[in-house]
């Protein structure tokens, strides 16, 4: 997708498929990792959760931190989301590893953004 | 991710990487095509169009096809996301060849939420 002039009107829009990938940096400028998938609700296509990706080599060991889908920020100056995190707040920060996703459910929900300090 | 038995109150999240490359079937379950992937609106994290893929062979020379992301009603017995559309429909569908990819702002979603006549 090409950024184009647009008009105040204009929604901004991102392809799902170029999220994922996409470098997350804290406010400071250093890179924490990046977004692997994020989750919708099927019903009504809302996003609920990014899944960041942090540590691990070539995701081998990585494990996987589900954030509100609006901590994101994109900046068009890095080239990457921007979060108000940084990595002492992610050592206690809901995780699972590769092979122990979790039941997406209301419960966890709660849980994940009240860790984040967000309306769920 | 695994389906588990959920309680009513559990919401029924979907992976985004999950929706790209699945499957779609007409009413009457004839396949055609596939989603390719899904725009969101950055801000909200709500999904707008699902970006379906139809014809051409291995990618080359397909025709994209933006429908409203409410018309996708995934069914499990087929696997795949089954919509209220048939091929006559779609051949006066709004369309984009792959290096061709429109600005998609409010006009454009008018255009095609109109043709499918669903509220934008």
């Amino acid at each position: 997708m090409t950024d184009t002039i647009n008009t105040g009107e204009t929604r901004e829009l991102i392809a799902s498929n170029k999220v994922e990938g996409t470098a997350v940096y804290d406010m400071g400028g250093e890179r924490l990792g990046t977004v692997n998938n994020f989750m919708v609700d099927k019903r009504s296509g809302k996003a609920e959760y990014a899944v960041m990706q942090f540590g691990g080599f070539l995701g081998i060991g990585a494990d996987y931190y589900p954030i509100p889908w609006k901590m994101l920020n994109y900046s068009t100056d890095r080239g990457g989301y921007v979060v108000d995190l940084d990595k002492d707040r992610l050592q206690d920060a809901p995780r699972y590893a590769d092979n122990d996703e979790p039941d997406y459910n209301a419960g966890y929900g709660q849980q994940v953004y009240s860790y984040y300090g967000v309306t769920y």
